[in-house]
């Protein structure tokens, strides 16, 4: 690790000084910043107007907060200069189009320090962010939610807030800039060329989720993943010796990242600048540890944890202010730093020229420009989803991981941001593309994704894969018990709308003698009641198919695919146009047609559910329920039609019945732990049988 | 990191002439096993005799897996010389009273891996685990399930299998110690000093909760804990080379730990004996790193996927005995094996010394005593429930959190084993109990314990905590939304009985200006839905003492509670009793009387069911359901009497609806994410109000 030494004199400063000592900036040679030039200080202003810049990102979270009364304070105020060195210096990017492809990625890890990011989109020109909108921090219906939503504000990368997931999430974007490069780059035109940044706190460091994606990171050798660690030594239980000691940086360095360390990150800009230099120029994703102050400048609040999540309050904002000299109003953006601040001119011209560069793509190279084209927008190949195999029920029978494997590798081939892999588990999960070989740090054009034992990280990298560009169709998979370590990644795609694809294969006590650690009860239930989630259980090839198909449309939520272990038949009935509908008929008494009673099952039992009507006569219905939301979604008389009011109902499902009392008068289920044993044995203790059902549909009738 | 320099001789072998060479292995001077001695290689046998034990196990595991037909036979070969050492040599363990207070702790992290921890407690004398239980390995009803499950096999610790979760149990239990340790032991009568050991493997060590759990065990100064890590390069993907190319000794380093390294974990048992020894005498926690063949004695599967997770079969079984030298027959135990392995007498011996010292400390210190043997026991002092404080209508209404507070410091002076603390938010938690300090390193006998933002390995080291002795009532705290990234370990405590409590603040839209990805939505009805958790929301003073109540009164069973950040009135009619029931009536028509509409509500609204009650009449009725788990377990007259069929009901909670439509015929509720905007508005803009309930009460009457 490289502890950095500038040639910034005074660069340990006491709080009350430093503002006086900013104007002692030596300025730099002139060097016009773009986007193949280091980092460095700017010559065309003074030092005193980007001091007054950094300030100013300080000044508009505290007002902000102190308007909302509501916020965290703390690591704006010691973020505003490396936020600064980011935003306005050493990123690539177009305010005025925050989508556009080619832009370097921000990630505020620490996502409760939104009000630095809001600050600075609004000082660089992004117009999602007004000053009206900063001072409606927090508010209902504003686009400056407390802490960093990509749904709500145009500019902001990922949803962030949990601590570890940002990171993971930069991990991804990464990825997915150096897998487009490896993939799409010519020795003529290197197309795809970005960086991407992120800040975490000393919180983010805590969670065992960015040690996962740390290790990924070096593993696929991201060498533009330039990470800043905000070491304030203070987190919301007081200083950080209480619970943290241990030397993170030799921990990054285990992992392979190159570490630096910016001793004095409250007013050494320089500092930073040049720690952005080096780790461009080395191949390892970069650790930046930067020491700050946490509320910097605030004389009695500062280093505390008071100004953590707090407001300063006016007394302090006062005491604040006169620290710092800082002579503005609440709100007020000095007209200089307004004007320098503005990076909407760099931003197009960037833009514009990288536009010229595709469209010289576009002319050498029009296969690529189409794969990666459709990468970029979101436009699928016409006719991909024919790529989709049917099935008869001539067809043998296979697990549905096994149809989910012919999905895959189907969809590989169909669609050019088909992407992902397994967490260690890819023989059992069946998620190889057998047409494509190992994403790794040599072979990067590769699309299968080997995430190790790290199911947590794995779930937050695959969301950034799929927010980095419309046309990435992000996978990731484990064993459906699993999606446990993965729970919190899974809900930030619902919620941030990343439609990513999670394949998880062992769903039931169908598991077998792996036993009850191994086999999922209540997670069909748990992901049900999970907004924005698609939780789809499958019973056969055309329902695989199906759910695929769905899971692949969909722009703006992901899909969560509960596949069996053991062997399903094709069945008679089922088809991909009845996934669509969430639930539908197939087999005895046609939707709207009389019947006497019905029995529902989904996935593996959904076979027991058919076989369970044909003993109950001809007027008994077998409905395939694979997906509650999309049925819930249907008319209501389209529901009325499959389970019409007042017909004895039984659902039988291996899983918890939470939740089926909304659908079936009798619901055949566990709602207990399973056990070790053989599958089939423990379908006959726990009685999710076809005699149980149809002794529970004539209890009924 | 120290490469150990062993002086045994030929350490280096290929597999096929292991075998052989153990009978060169030089017989050290006689030293007894005692637990004040160091391990050393045994005086009183051949060292052939030692090898045949190692390889029994090799082959005790090999057969069992092959009758079962499924399992993994891969780390049990690899990983027989170190649980050797470990199981008969290293560990003070009593075979025939597995409860034993003092015996040395084992958990295999690693926990596919099983069949190597029941061959070693077949062979070590534990009478849990017979011959026949080897061959009933993952059988139906059998004592030898595929993971090991304290709650199935005496003599297991804890309940492993998904990765990373052992070694933060190992955590928990090394923390009891020290804690214990500094607590009672006293300068003449070290009543308290045991180890815990725990082997891990390459899937413990990616996934990022057991880097949560390594960088506590440092911070924690846990000296007495020994971590093998076993070595094998080999995941199920494949080489470990494909994911996993961080160097974990160095960042184990990084943590604070000692760490060492046995090249040859295969047959070099003196490296294996040195490595416990230097670990031993270094205060810091220590990682022994055994670079092992996966599969040793496999000539053809060895060090390869194939030998993982799946039966050797019968040719390479046949293989691997002639590879070995191994004459004997399936499941046949060697008569000097079965002599020299049985730590019975060795442990009775030890018991008894113990028990000694024990009588002695009551002599002299029968205060400690009392506290220390309720921990031991698990009988809570009498009358420990009466400090629970109780309300009025006229007590100032707090938050719920806060109510938490008042029985967490009152329940921690009343109960000796009451011990916890939050993952970094002991402040919104409201956790610290006020009487005492910090458990750190130098301070190990203080209650209030710093996890830091670490809930995963929180959970797991809590779920630690509570089992290494029935007296402890350990509690963790962190926001209800990150019970996302503790879920699995809240599953295992669920599954194992582990009764852990906990304390998950923030309960729902209340949260307010954080969020939506700080507002817990579906998390109510996602533990409902977990077998064997108590999910509690209670709804004042009262409603939150009762829940605690039932909360510590478990013995097998964890709970959680979900409290509110907002304040909560005391309202009339709530009462511990009621908590008792699962649900009762706390407003209008009493149990069994005639009503005419039911408004259910809990926690935060359960206010405003009562409100709407009163507004529908004198017979409408305000039921408070804090459980829905103990609801169940009431007799059906008791549910009649208080949601009698027919009569029109609504349930109004901040949160999901998902599972109420069992109790309900409408319910108001929240089934989107949240938003940021004050606590009050979206409660408002989501209609749940009062008014809402008294609509939806009307449509139905």
């Amino acid at each position: 690790m490289a502890a950095l030494n500038t040639s910034f004199a005074g660069q340990r400063l006491n709080k009350a000084a430093a503002r006086k000592v900013s104007a002692k900036v030596t300025t730099r040679a002139v060097k016009p910043v773009t986007r193949a030039q280091a980092v460095a200080a700017p010559a065309d202003v003074s030092s005193e107007t980007v001091m007054d810049c950094v300030n100013t990102i300080r000044f508009l979270a505290i007002d902000a907060i102190n308007k909302s009364n509501s916020g965290h304070p703390g690591l704006p105020m010691g973020c505003a200069p490396m936020g600064y060195v980011i935003y306005r210096e050493a990123m690539t990017h177009n305010p005025k189009n925050y989508q556009w492809f080619n832009r370097d990625r921000f990630v505020l890890s620490a996502g409760h320090g939104c009000m630095l990011q809001y600050s600075l989109m609004h000082l660089t020109g992004y117009p999602s962010v007004s000053n009206d909108d900063l001072k409606n921090f927090r508010q209902w219906d504003s686009v400056t939610p407390g802490h960093p939503e990509n749904f709500i504000t145009n500019g902001i990368e990922v949803t962030t807030g949990p601590l570890g997931m940002g990171i993971c999430n930069a991990v991804g974007l990464a990825m997915a800039e150096k897998h487009l490069a490896g993939r799409f780059n010519k020795p003529d035109c290197e197309i795809v060329d970005h960086y991407t940044y992120a800040i975490m706190g000393d919180g983010c460091n805590m969670e065992g989720m960015s040690g996962e994606g740390a290790s990924l990171a070096a593993h696929w050798g991201l060498g533009k993943l330039i990470a800043f660690y905000d070491d304030n030594s203070i987190s919301i239980d007081g200083h950080t010796d209480i619970s943290f000691t241990e030397d993170v940086c030799a921990r990054y360095e285990a992992y392979g990242w190159h570490v630096q360390h910016v001793q004095d990150g409250n007013t050494d800009l320089d500092a930073i600048r040049d720690a952005i230099n080096k780790a461009k120029a080395d191949p390892r994703p970069s650790l930046i540890k930067v020491t700050t102050l946490i509320g910097y400048g605030s004389p009695n609040k500062s280093n505390s944890h008071d100004v953590h999540g707090a407001p300063l309050g006016a007394d302090e904002t006062k005491a604040t202010r006169e620290n710092l000299g800082w002579k503005y109003e609440p709100f007020e953006v000095p007209e200089d730093v307004s004007k320098y601040m503005d990076c909407s001119e760099k931003g197009a011209a960037a833009e514009a020229a990288w536009n010229k560069k595709f469209a010289e793509y576009k002319e050498k190279y029009p296969e690529d420009y189409a794969e990666l084209n459709s990468i970029i927008t979101g436009e699928l190949p016409a006719g991909w989803a024919d790529a989709l195999p049917e099935f008869t029920p001539e067809d043998a029978g296979v697990a549905t991981r096994i149809h989910s494997q012919t999905m895959l590798n189907a969809l590989g081939s169909a669609i050019p941001g088909f992407i992902g892999g397994s967490a260690d588990l890819a023989p059992s999960n069946m998620t190889l593309m057998k047409q494509f070989g190992d994403f790794q740090k040599d072979t990067p054009a590769e699309r299968n994704v080997r995430y190790g034992v790290r199911e947590h990280g794995m779930g937050a990298i695959a969301n950034g894969i799929a927010l980095h560009s419309p046309g990435f169709k992000s996978y990731c998979a484990t064993f459906f018990i699993f999606s446990d370590y993965m729970r919190s990644a899974m809900r930030i795609a619902a919620l941030s709308g990343a439609p990513t694809l999670f394949v998880m294969t062992h769903d039931s006590i169908g598991v077998g003698e792996d036993g009850p650690t191994h086999q999922p009860i209540e997670h069909l239930a748990s992901f049900r009641a999970m907004p924005g989630m698609l939780m789809m259980r499958p019973a056969d090839g055309n329902e695989t198919a199906g759910a695929y198909q769905i899971g692949v449309e969909q722009t703006d939520r992901p899909t969560t695919f509960a596949l069996s272990r053991q062997v399903v038949p094709n069945l008679a009935g089922t088809s991909r146009e009845g996934v669509r509908k969430g639930a539908y008929v197939v087999a005895g008494p046609a939707a709207g047609e009389d019947c006497d009673c019905i029995i529902i099952g989904t996935g593996t039992e959904l076979e027991l559910a058919v076989n369970a009507a044909k003993e109950l006569g001809a007027k008994a219905r077998a409905v395939s329920m694979p997906c509650w939301e999309l049925f819930e979604e249907q008319s209501d008389e389209y529901k009325a039609s499959i389970l019409p009011k007042g017909v004895p109902t039984v659902s039988i499902e291996a899983g918890s019945t939470f939740g089926w009392s909304k659908y079936a008068d009798i619901s055949i289920g566990r709602d207990d732990f399973g056990a070790s044993a053989p599958a089939g044995i423990l379908y006959k203790e726990f009685g999710i049988t076809t005699e149980a059902a149809v002794k529970a549909a004539k209890s009924l009738m």
